[in-house]
């Protein structure tokens, strides 16, 4: 007996079952807003994450030489591969380019609640267009998606700011300030204490007292002061993007959802724009869910043309812990609209009302196992099936069959020749 | 700029669209025969593979040494991975468990066409029952899935036997015969000519004159001959077995696409009993498209308990290659119901109109680029609009829009607190 490997999940039908449903509304919105699917390897050379040194990410991966001789890695991120996709076809693409997909990832990460070593994300992003209303867009989708899972604003706040408020006011200080590592102390700013990200911003290079002051600016949300204390055009300039996105987002329909909150970063370091974190506001301790945001460099340090872009990633891990929190997690069991329990000798006709019923579109089981009345009855009750039909041999002889509604157990008999008929979806009440 | 890798494809979305329909067909066939989805690891354990040596598909793997010393593979198929999964929650699973899944596999083959190192396939497997239905019930699946896809009896056929037939008439012989290798000959006999395979048979311990009467009698197909050859109960159960299984596939309503062939063996050893593969009857050279059978010892092997199965999984690279030949694969377009223009100063209306048709289940795009006229009425040809609803400023002064056909350029106009209003699926003829 083999065991599973660790951080990997099988999923079972119930458990899937409810994954699917979420999974298909998200991409059913996508779809509706005109995002299109792409299909995307589990492979990549793992240069296209080694080269760009000191990423967290490259020691996560899952990297190894295959027996061409390839240093591969499975992906653990889709940004990298839908940039080269981008540029491969640069010149025949229609922009905006509108993608997306729903697929798994792997990095060699500490296995926790809500975190697995394999993870499926949908990823949905624009490529082609710098314009807020392209952030708004997605921003709109992620809105969407959520609210089509039964998730409200009393559930989940969108944080968001720009990346080039934090890196514009860090600028003003007069201190060697190493950007990079002072974004990551603001991006880990609500999971420590206050003196340990004092203590990071000043190894980044921040005076203390500068540090303490930078923090509670940032913590203020204050676009104005902000503005303010920086007086460059850097700042100045990503306050007013950011408020056009916000207003795009009005009319596109998702600004209720969103927050400014000038401490969200994102830590990955292909950022450059506006960035946003999905927070899940159900219990006393706010967790990030997922985020997303502006990357217009990516394109270009792939080999492409400057290629604006901004995208956000759902994960079909903690989404599912945000919408149990919620109570609207869907029921992890599977259902069936009809068993065609079949008795004695009478397949020929049970196989054919199966098929009759499945032609309508409805899920049917049918008896695939020679069993017995009961175990036949076990079974169609264990897949929740809502009605059985019984085709019995002297029910037969009578040109009759049995239609029960397994909830109340009411029976009633059916003509066979007239079943299911014109009927859609017949059940009891049709004959009683 | 990164390359990707050999045998990896990347689809971009008019190809994915036409696979995805294909996808979804052989997956909503499965959902109404009651088979239900499950969700598995990209990475199992190597040995799963490993500890049965001489198989093929070990020196495929893609298998490595994890960051925690684990020796894992990239999945060459799923059975094995179902089998494990079986065998873990055997007591709490109802029988016969059904299950279906569409995923990719790895395995290091040479490239060709219809054959990636990357490629997906959608399995469906049938767990806990011996009876012939089961074998009928894939097969259906099987027929209907393929004929969903549009393809009939011209187009493919499924040439079944049981591979008992093979093994009992080997075992006939006054000889020892290495009766896997004489399997894996008679599997290649229709790549190879009769010389060759003769002499395959030979060297599997079949004395030469042996050799070719064996590769007659099974090429004759002919049921009763191959009993009185072998005058034993092995091939007289299997035999009726597989009439058996005809008859149940005569009910399911997947006879007429069966044909009889002894030499249908399928490589893979796990087989037990009745086996088949759907053939591309639609050039002159035949071409097998996929196969299934009845694996019943499997998951004993991985230390479950005794349970029948049967299997198939068609590949979502050999199917498009059918399809095309037979002229059903979709158009590798993409579709999209309507583009909404917005000119000037209207993006509050824009935006309503696109959320309010959306909202309907349309496919909707609109502007996210802030281009002009001519750069969103191009786009709007390139996304293939069905219909462009213009909102212009002028038009919005007197409270209307354009509603505009993209195949006959007809145009009309329309009242903006009107749309879509009550209107499903608002066109310009609603309003000519």
């Amino acid at each position: 007996m083999y065991d599973g490997i660790k951080g990997f999940r099988d999923f079972y039908p119930g458990e899937m079952a409810a994954r699917r449903a979420a999974m298909d509304t998200l991409e059913e919105t996508a779809r509706r807003y005109g995002f299109r699917e792409i299909g995307t390897p589990a492979l990549e050379r793992a240069e296209m994450w080694t080269d760009k040194s000191g990423d967290d990410i490259v020691d996560e991966l899952y990297a190894f030489e295959d027996q061409g001789g390839r240093h591969v890695t499975l992906t653990p991120e889709l940004t990298p591969t839908v940039a080269r996709m981008v540029v491969a076809k640069q010149q025949a693409l229609s922009k905006p380019i509108k993608w997306f997909s729903t697929r798994p990832f792997w990095r060699y990460e500490q296995v926790q609640q809500g975190r697995q070593r394999e993870f499926y994300q949908t990823n949905v992003d624009i490529f082609g267009s710098s314009a807020p209303e392209a952030d708004a867009e997605v921003l709109a989708w992620a809105a969407d998606a959520l609210t089509g899972l039964g998730l409200t604003d009393e559930h989940f706040e969108f944080r968001i700011s720009h990346r080039d408020i934090l890196g514009g006011v860090l600028e003003s200080y007069d201190a060697d300030v190493d950007v990079t590592a002072a974004i990551r102390a603001v991006d880990k700013s609500d999971k420590i204490e206050a003196g340990e990200y004092h203590g990071l911003l000043a190894d980044a290079g921040l005076p203390y007292d500068d540090a303490v002051q930078f923090a509670d600016l940032i913590a203020s949300g204050d676009l104005e002061a902000v503005v303010e204390f920086s007086d460059t055009e850097r700042v100045s300039d990503a306050v007013e993007n950011l408020q056009n996105v916000l207003a795009a987002a009005a009319d596109f329909g998702a600004r209720e959802y969103c927050t400014i909150s000038l401490e969200t970063a994102r830590g990955l370091d292909y950022y450059t724009g506006v960035v946003f974190e999905c927070f899940d506001s159900t219990g006393s301790v706010s967790r990030s869910v997922f985020g997303g945001g502006r990357y217009d460099d990516l394109i270009e340090s792939f080999g492409g043309q400057p290629t604006p872009a901004v995208g956000v990633a759902p994960g079909h891990s903690t989404l599912p812990l945000l919408m149990q929190r919620a109570g609207v997690w869907p029921e992890e069991t599977i259902s069936t609209d009809y068993y065609v329990l079949s008795v004695g000798d009478t397949r020929t006709e049970a196989t054919r009302i199966a098929r009759d019923l499945r032609a309508n579109g409805h899920v049917v089981e049918t008896d695939v196992a020679g069993r017995s009345f009961g175990a036949q009855l076990g079974y169609a009750d264990s897949i929740n099936a809502e009605t059985t039909i019984i085709v019995g041999e002297r029910d037969l002889a009578n040109d009759e069959i049995t239609v029960k509604a397994m909830d109340s157990g009411d029976e009633a008999q059916a003509p066979v020749d007239a079943f299911p008929g014109d009927l859609e979806r017949p059940t009891v009440d049709d004959f009683e």
